[in-house]
C-alpha cells in the first residue's frame, strides 16, 4: 500500500492522526529527524527507536552523490541499506540545489536544473522524472515531487513564474512515478502572496497526490510572519484526508504555531546541528552546553526528561565531551534535542486530544521565553 | 578492596586468570579500549557492555587539563563522571608528556617533568607526586606509576638513568598514594637492554605494587624484536600472584606474542584509531573500507563476527558512511575492531585452557598475514 491518514480528533484547526505506512504506524503530529546521508548523524536506528522516533527523513541529493542510488536499490532499498525498518521519506533534492548550490551558478530551465555539485563541483542536471526515478530506486515510503524552493523574499513575477513550473513539474512527478509501494507528495510553494499560494495549492490538489508539503518558509531569510503566511494561505486548500507536512521547520515554537494552523508533519536538521555546536534544547529555552557555568552542573540536561542523555549523564560530563570535541557529546545531545521536538509533539497531541492547545502554546512560550539563554 | 589476580591455568608461560576489581571480574588475557578523555570514542558504556569489554583505561594526562582531576572528583570519581561501572585503569601521565609534546621543549628533572600544554602551550609540571595525587581524585581503580617513557633506542647511559630516576619515582609514588579502594601497579622499563630490564623488574617488584607494567615497547620506532627482548627481559622477574599489564600494545600479533610471553593486559588507542580512518581488523588482515571494492559488498565486515556492526549492517553501508564523514561510520568500525581484540583475547583464553597456543598462535598469523590488504 502507500500511505494512509487516518483523523482522530481536531482541536479548531489542529488535527490529531495516524499514518499508515508499510513500515508501520505513527501519530501525528509527528517530527522528523533528518538522516541526510542515511544515516541520521551519530546516531542508529535501534536509539532513534528509544526516543520513540517513527519515521526519519533522508534526502534524495546527497544519496544520489554518495553512494549513488543503484547502490542503495542493489542493498533492497534504503531500509534494507541503513538497516532502518520504520518508516522512510525522502525529499526531492529541490532544496539542496537551490541552498548547497546557493552562491553558485544554476540554470533552471523547464526541463530541469543545471547545477553543480556541492561535493566536486561536476555538472549536474536534475529534472523531476530523474528525481523521481532515484526516489522510486531509493524505495523510501514516500516520495516527494520535484519543485523549485524560492525564498519568500522573491519578486512577485518570479515566484508566479516559478509556481506555474513547479506545477509543471508536478504533473511529470505524478507522470512518472512508478513504486506502487512507495506514496507521492505534492509541494505548496507561493512564498508569502496569498494569491499564489492559493494557486499553487489548488493546482497541486488536483493532481491528487498522497499527501501535500509546505515548502519555502525555511530558506534563510524567511520570517515567522511569513511562515504563518503561507500556512495561512494554503492550508485551507489542502484536503483533510491526506497528511500535510510543513518543511524544513524544527522551532520548538514554530512546531507549535505550525500544529495550530493545520499540519501534521515536521522535519529540520535543527536538533542534530545544534548538538554539533553543544546546544540543547530545554523547556526554559535554548542553553549551550559550553557555558562555564555547567562546569560542575551535575544535574542533567533537564530534570524530567526521559532521554539517554538525561536519564545517564550530567551537564558537566556532557560539557566536558563536547568541550573537548568528542563526538560521543554530539551523539548524547542530538538524543536529547530530538527527543524534545518528539516530546513536543506528543504534548501537543495530547493537547489536540484535550482541547488544550491554545493554552499549551501559551504556557510553553512564556517558559521557552522567560530564559534569556535563547536571547 | 583494591585488586586481586587469581591464575587458574598456565600453557608454558601463557596465564589464563581473573582480576578481581571493586567494580567486577574480569578474565585475563584482556584488552583494554582506551577511554582518553572519559569516553570511549564515539561509544556508549553500554556499547563496551555489549562487546564483552569487561576494563578501559583513560588517560590522566588529559583528565588533568580537561575537565580537571577536581571536577572529575566531585563528580564521585571517573566511573561516576562517564556513568561507567566496570573497571577503569588510568595511566600516569608520563606517556603523553614524552610522546604529545615530543617535538617540543620538555626538561627532565629530578623533581619531575617541565613541559608544556599541547592544547594551549602554557607551562606546565608533572611529578610523580601529582600524578598520583589526580589519579586519587580520578578514583580509577587502577592508577600507574609515574615513569619516564624513553624509545628503545635510547643510548645506554640515558636508559641507565632513566630507570633509575623512574625507580626513585616509583618509590615517591608508593609513598603518596593515597587511596584505600584503588590498586597502584609499578612500570618496569629498560629499552631492549638485557640487564636494565633485569635491574627495572627487580627494583620495581622490591616496593610491592598491586601490579607490574612493561612499558617502553609502544613508542615511535620500537621493533617487534625490542617488544620480545622487552618481555623475555622483565617477565622471568615479576611475581605470578601480580597481573602484568603490557602498555600501548594492540596489534593482534603483538597481543598473541604478549600472551605467549606471559602477559595478561593490554591497552591500546589503535582499534578506535584505525575505525577513524576506516581501518579494519579481520582474520584475514587489516582491510580499508575505503576501497572501492567494497562499494557494492552486501555482507558483514566478517562473516563469522558477532559484533553489532557485522550483524546488523554491509560493508557497502560502512564504506558509504565513512566515505561521507559520517560519524555513525567510526563508530560501527570502532565496535567492531574492538569487538575483534576481545575475541581474540577469549579465543586466546580458550587455547591456554586447551594448551593449544602455539598452534593457534602459527593458525592465527598464516591466515592474517596471508592476507596481502595489511601490506
Amino acid at each position: 500500500m502507500k500511505v494512509k491518514y487516518e483523523l482522530i480528533d481536531t482541536c479548531d484547526k489542529a488535527r490529531l492522526g495516524k499514518l499508515h505506512t508499510n513500515y508501520g504506524t505513527f501519530e501525528t503530529p509527528m517530527f522528523m529527524p533528518v538522516g541526510t546521508q542515511a544515516t541520521v548523524k551519530t546516531l542508529s536506528p535501534e536509539e532513534l527507536k528509544d526516543m520513540h522516533s517513527a519515521v526519519i527523513l533522508s534526502n534524495t541529493y546527497h544519496l544520489w552523490l554518495r553512494p549513488g542510488e543503484d547502490i542503495v536499490n542493489k542493498a533492497g532499498g534504503l531500509h534494507q541499506f541503513m538497516n532502518y525498518d520504520g518508516p522512510i521519506l525522502t525529499d526531492c533534492g529541490g532544496y539542496q540545489v537551490f541552498s548547497l548550490v546557493k552562491n553558485k551558478k544554476k540554470d533552471i530551465v523547464e526541463e530541469g536544473v543545471h547545477f553543480k555539485s556541492h561535493l566536486d563541483g561536476r555538472a549536474l542536471f536534475l529534472t523531476p522524472e530523474l528525481s523521481i526515478q532515484i526516489q522510486n530506486k531509493l524505495d523510501s515510503d514516500i516520495a516527494m515531487s520535484f519543485d523549485e524552493c524560492p525564498a519568500a523574499s522573491a519578486p512577485y513575477d518570479y515566484m508566479k513564474n516559478s509556481i506555474e513550473r513547479t506545477l509543471r513539474w508536478a504533473k511529470r512527478c505524478k507522470d512518472v512515478h512508478n513504486n506502487p509501494r512507495q506514496a507521492l507528495f505534492g509541494i505548496v510553494q507561493g512564498g508569502a502572496y496569498e494569491d499564489l499560494r492559493k494557486i499553487s495549492a489548488l493546482g497541486t490538489v488536483a493532481l491528487d497526490f498522497d499527501g501535500y508539503a509546505i515548502g519555502g518558509v525555511a530558506n534563510d531569510g524567511e520570517s515567522k510572519e511569513d511562515m504563518y503566511a503561507a500556512l495561512d494561505y494554503s492550508i485551507p486548500y489542502l484536503p483533510t484526508d491526506k497528511p500535510r507536512y510543513l518543511m524544513g521547520v524544527g522551532d520548538p515554537i514554530d512546531i507549535i504555531e505550525g500544529v495550530i494552523r493545520g499540519v501534521d508533519m515536521f522535519d529540520c536538521v535543527l536538533p542534530t546541528r545544534l548538538a554539533r555546536h553543544g546546544n540543547c534544547y530545554t523547556k526554559d529555552g535554548k542553553i549551550n552546553i559550553k557555558n562555564q557555568k555547567y562546569k560542575e552542573d551535575f544535574t542533567p540536561l533537564e530534570e524530567d526528561c526521559d532521554c539517554y542523555a538525561c536519564t545517564h549523564y550530567t551537564k558537566a560530563y556532557i560539557r566536558h565531551l563536547i568541550t573537548a570535541d568528542e563526538t560521543f557529546g554530539a551523539r548524547l545531545l542530538s538524543i536529547h534535542n530530538i527527543r524534545f521536538l518528539i516530546r513536543l509533539t506528543e504534548e501537543l497531541r495530547e493537547a489536540i486530544k484535550n482541547n488544550t492547545l491554545l493554552a499549551y502554546r501559551d504556557s510553553f512560550i512564556q517558559r521557552y521565553r522567560g530564559n534569556k539563554n535563547d536571547k
